[in-house]
């Protein structure tokens, strides 16, 4: 059967450009597929979309493999170790050494930058009404493209990387997928902020008042957040009420440390949850991402989850296109799961460990500071920490 | 002012014969401070209860440099690691590589016999109405002893070892103490049996019917248990259904395996708690043991815990006999509270990986078996579990 004008055909359909459905496409030319990538929103806004900002070092080394290392390179920042911050006294965690690789500080939006930027494939923003059918059979998207036309995408397979609140899993019929979910009683409030950093390194601060995060993106701005109810209203929120909370669950004993301010570029509250979708595959449509899974932001691992779930998925292409062998493919939400738990165990670990319980339970923060101090005496417990922060290798 | 014929004074008064008075008694005897001990309970009693069966290596040194090491060495089992079961899949930690320690397995009554056995200083079964008095200048304890004579016994300093629910906590003036408390939603039915055991090491076998634990007293004689309700009816656990429960919750992939059963000797069931109470000490009046905090027995922390505490006491004591330096005493609780809150959260944590929740729910049972499945598989991660399971070195 021909093809009419508003039907295009492409191996591979990539459903959302944020980092999961990019790096896919990437991967995919590199090893000789195509690859049509959709997305919903335009490319200022994917551009502009403040999200984390750690990337572990296998991350950078897929980035970098695939020629998008330059920028990240020479404007990332390297980080050999985090802090801890409780009962006012920092304690280190020396990541490189326990756990033997570094993290690499550099905002998701510059990598997002960089993935389009090096791009040169099919790639159409503002496209609406996307519809995915035959997921068992012969996958087709359609969808309405940037001018208000109707498109028709035939494709040997789907790639959902359309995030938490996307279509493609949406399209799955009911009862084929099992949902594990926790939704936590705490939200962040996040600032992007024009001030230096006031810490070389990452702090992760335990207080009565609730968690704070230091964290930066470069030498003249940091991005911080605060524990807040996910109800949180940020109109409640001046800034000089963000500064002084700040100020308050930040503080340490040593008199020469003090929090740097300055105008607020940014800010949003985002509610933490734990989300897991299993299978993440259904027929020949592949969940990737926040697609298929949702971590609460304080293990710094979304990003790098979804990397890996798409190389997974692009070796598992590439194996099936060379010798129309499935088998990767068939285990593909198998191999992702087994990192999605340890990280889905990780991040509901660190958040456990500091984020004081709504009630301020007077047990729950004696166990929480026990693991705080036991973290940061233990040679054991630290590189057990150490080396989920940094990441294992990929697959 | 003399003392009437029911009057006695001594230095230390100890209210409990379990394992935490009785070794306190045995060290201050060595350091040469007079101690009485009181004990509500016969001798008989407090020997044949039935509790707890793993030392760690700083109560058997300690143990043995008191010289009652004698039947605990020719009589006890000597572990170098555990086993975790999950999935029908048992994964080994080998403690003793993993933390330079091995544990020993011997039960708690026979080092309450032993520890009975080689005292020959004042010992007073079947006391009652004990009372304690004057516990911030002359500490006294008013009781009646076994033959049902008013007795009154002047101390300098009096140790509460009598347990959770003995009268030493009970006997500080309200608003003295903080107390932490956890529930948990499950307990454990307990069965001695005479039984070969049917593995060399214990079991901790995480299943969706509950926790189960293979545990062992001699090579004839097997201690099982099984998660169950805090209110099972032990009359609803016929012998047959306890060793089903017990097959099918230990049951593993290797047909070569089976459990041994035999006639069941001793059956109970106990609820699992948390509890901590801040400071350790009023006055001249130091809770140690089971008096001051419980933990979850999934730790098997319980009587060396004990033994913590009232190796700091006696150390503090004998620092204020020899040259008046309270300073020991004065940091008793504090001193103690580090390792209870350490201990605490181990047992917390062992806990937490082990039990299915009540409701099933799926979400934390796919984060105990990431949990359990890291533990088996990371060396710092299981490290970590090793160096408290075995125990940190005493202060």
């Amino acid at each position: 059967m021909g093809l009419t004008d508003l039907e295009t055909r492409t191996q591979v359909g990539i459903i959302g450009a944020g980092p999961a459905g990019l790096v896919l496409a990437h991967l995919l030319r590199a090893r000789g597929i195509d690859c049509v990538v959709l997305e919903r929103q335009t490319r200022s806004h994917v551009e502009a979309r403040i999200r984390a900002g750690v990337l572990e070092h296998g991350t950078v080394d897929l980035l970098t493999s695939l020629g998008l290392g330059d920028r990240l390179h020479r404007e990332r920042m390297v980080h050999h170790g985090i802090e801890l911050l409780f009962e006012r006294e920092a304690h280190r965690i020396p990541l490189t050494e326990l756990a033997g690789r570094e993290i690499t500080i550099y905002g998701q939006h510059e990598v997002v930058k960089d993935l389009i930027a090096a791009w040169d494939g099919p790639l159409h923003f503002s496209v609406s009404s996307v519809a995915l059918s035959a997921l068992t059979s012969t996958p087709t998207v359609s969808y309405v493209d940037a001018d208000g036309v109707a498109q028709t995408l035939h494709c040997d397979v789907i790639a959902g990387c359309d995030g938490f609140h996307g279509v493609s899993r949406a399209a799955i019929p009911p009862g084929v997928l099992t949902v594990h979910q926790r939704d936590y009683p705490h939200a962040w409030l996040g600032i992007l902020a024009e001030a230096p950093p006031s810490s070389e390194e990452l702090i992760y601060a335990h207080s009565s008042r609730g968690f704070a995060l230091h964290s930066m993106r470069s030498p003249t701005v940091t991005r911080l957040y605060l524990q807040v109810r996910p109800d949180e209203d940020l109109a409640e929120w001046p800034d000089e009420r963000i500064w002084s909370e700040l100020r308050a669950r930040l503080d340490r004993s040593d008199p020469a440390w003090s929090l740097a301010d300055g105008p607020i570029l940014e800010r949003s509250v985002a509610a933490m949850r734990s989300f897991v979708v299993s299978p993440m595959q259904y027929g020949r449509l592949f969940l990737a991402g926040d697609a298929a899974h949702i971590v609460p932001p304080t293990g710094a691992k979304g990003l790098n989850l979804a990397v890996a779930d798409v190389k997974v998925l692009a070796d598992a292409l590439t194996a099936w296109y060379a010798s129309g062998d499935a088998t990767g493919l068939d285990a593909y939400s198998e191999a992702c799961l087994r990192r999605v738990w340890r990280v889905q165990h990780f991040s509901w670990w660190m958040t456990s460990m500091l984020h004081p319980t709504s009630d301020n339970d007077p047990f729950d923060r004696a166990l929480q500071l026990s693991q705080l101090r036991y973290v940061t005496s233990s040679r054991a417990a630290a590189t057990s920490l150490a080396e989920n922060y940094v990441g294992f290798p990929f697959p």
